[in-house]
């Protein structure tokens, strides 16, 4: 999400790919008209959080897969793509993206080939996504061409660790934080997070601070930093992610403390985004169709803990990552002035990296 | 071909799918408005071979396949069945119908997927096909209703082998004749056919005879008979096929007999249909289009003796397991009157085989 507001920030045409159909061939569970109400759902909550770290939205575009992706052109550019893909091929392709079990189905081998296709139907110069997309970036390279169209550029984000450690998953709400989740539900998840003391690489809490609280102040229109209070002493107060690293190392900066900080500014972050979902009668109504309660309340006592707002467990997330759990694609249209765009977009990045 | 103009006459509705996107998928070699040609020069042959035979035309229906499977509603469809079929599953019903190749594109996979779904958005009752369809026949039955739609019944005609004995084969001109075949050509095939002397079982010309000659005879009002003139004595007559097996294995009717009576049963089939090319404009620009001459003549000497109507080896032709060489789906529809109908169809085929 973050690196979606450094693109629009660049000055770069965005289109964020609302991936209903997509959603429904790789979560086979939940009904078509399920996954079209969450895509709408997400576009709400992405939209409040480019408002809250103050981007300008003018060009962001939201595409809903369904639109095109029926379409004759589309469905016979599927027909043509799939006499030039292999089985295996496809297989590969979608190996860390497709959820893997047991006797597929095949709709998880058509799922990359649409991928790759997005890029020629949402006229996009090139796509971004996670590290985890890179073999269905690498199919989308290798295949476009061979159907007639151009080979697209792919940026990618690196995965970052989730709040418990190791992988982020849809189906651990402890693993991320969702927007809509209440402050008692964010400060529960940060209390159980994983933070080892002295111990940066893997720290689900730095790697947040790293690639999500930092940069939403510096697109916040002020430097970046980031500022954890003390019982005693002054406050301390980051500009850069080395820094941290160093006082962590050290101690000075604790996981207590570290813990404390993230709260903090996840709450100052959130807040805006919570207000805006308050405000809009329509947002709640779409949030209700998305994630309708399920019809038995069996488990409501374990649910107890997830907080009024949290519908269920797969609701869109700021991850730290930058890809919106569930809307596995966002895409990036660089458009007139694009080499001007990219040029800020790197200076934009080497600000945040440095 | 044989079977639908039974249909035709027990007067039921046949829709035939002209497979255009299918053929497509099977056949990569093939670019898709080649095969659309293809499709449309179909119905010109299938048409005539009906009027030959006699039987009535006004329940036949022509059924392009990309006029309805680039649809909205079909390519969400299959996206559904995609999302309910395995790979495996999806291999396995291809596996007499797809071509088997090493490294097998996605295209042979969702072949099948598509003939099932064809039962539905063609609005049909039964399907028929030759046994090797069965496969195919049995996902169909499976699993159109796990997306919501009603099984179909399923029709199908016995494997012939070929004019060369064993399986027909599109690649291998000698082993079918071409409708568009001349009487030079037809002739040359049926001498080198296999016809071995007092066997029955597996003998391409004594099928033919059965599954075309016979049962085209029968359609044309009058008794089916099938009359093998002699240079000395009277000329043997049959009305049905056991009677032609027992003078076979007595070596009563010897191979030539056989070959020269069925080669005068032919051209007197095949005479009215290439009339009718020879005197429809339109249908012979739509052979160019569809065969056009290769763009080297290397192989022109080989090419000679396949006469000038055989525009190449992959024509559609009259086989005598009733199947349409390369547009491998029959489709039959029992309208109104289903009941009725088929009692008539199954009067008329053990008229056929008495």
């Amino acid at each position: 999400m973050l690196k979606l507001a450094h693109f629009l920030q660049a000055g770069c045409k965005v289109k964020i790919l609302l991936a209903d159909i997509h959603g429904f061939l790789d979560n086979l569970k939940a009904p078509i008209e399920l996954v079209k109400f969450r895509a709408e759902y997400y576009k709400y909550v992405i939209t409040a959080l480019l408002k809250a770290v103050n981007v300008p939205i003018d060009k962001l575009e939201f595409v809903l897969g369904s639109s095109y992706q029926l379409s004759e052109k589309y469905t016979m550019d599927i027909f043509r793509l799939s006499s030039v893909v292999t089985e295996h091929d496809a297989k590969k392709a979608g190996a860390e993206v497709v959820k893997q079990v047991e006797n597929a189905t095949l709709s998880g081998l058509i799922y990359p080939l649409m991928q790759a296709l997005d890029e020629e139907h949402l006229g996009v110069d090139a796509q971004f996504g996670g590290v985890d997309q890179r073999k269905i970036f690498a199919l989308a390279k290798e295949v476009l061409p061979r159907v007639g169209y151009r080979e697209r550029a792919h940026l990618m984000n690196p995965m970052v660790p989730g709040l418990a450690g190791g992988k982020m998953s849809a189906s651990d709400p402890d693993s991320k934080i969702d927007l809509l989740d209440t402050p008692e539900v964010v400060k529960k998840k940060i209390k159980k997070a994983f933070a080892p003391p002295k111990e940066v690489e893997g720290n689900g809490m730095m790697s947040f601070v790293e690639y999500v609280l930092l940069p939403a102040g510096a697109l916040q229109g002020e430097d970046q930093k980031f500022v954890v209070e003390r019982r005693e002493g002054e406050p301390l107060v980051y500009t850069n992610i080395e820094k941290m690293h160093e006082d962590y190392k050290a101690d000075i900066l604790t996981p207590q403390l570290l813990k404390s900080g993230v709260t903090a500014a996840l709450l100052a972050l959130l807040e805006p985004v919570q207000a805006a979902f308050q405000a809009s009668q329509e947002w709640q109504d779409i949030e209700k169709k998305a994630y309708p309660p399920p019809p038995e309340k069996k488990k409501k006592e374990k649910k107890k803990d997830l907080g009024k707002f949290h519908p269920d467990a797969k609701k869109v997330e700021a991850q730290p990552d930058g890809s919106v759990q569930g809307n596995r694609q966002q895409q990036v249209s660089v458009s007139t002035g694009a080499e001007e765009a990219m040029k800020r977009l790197v200076l934009e990045k080497k600000a945040v990296e440095s």
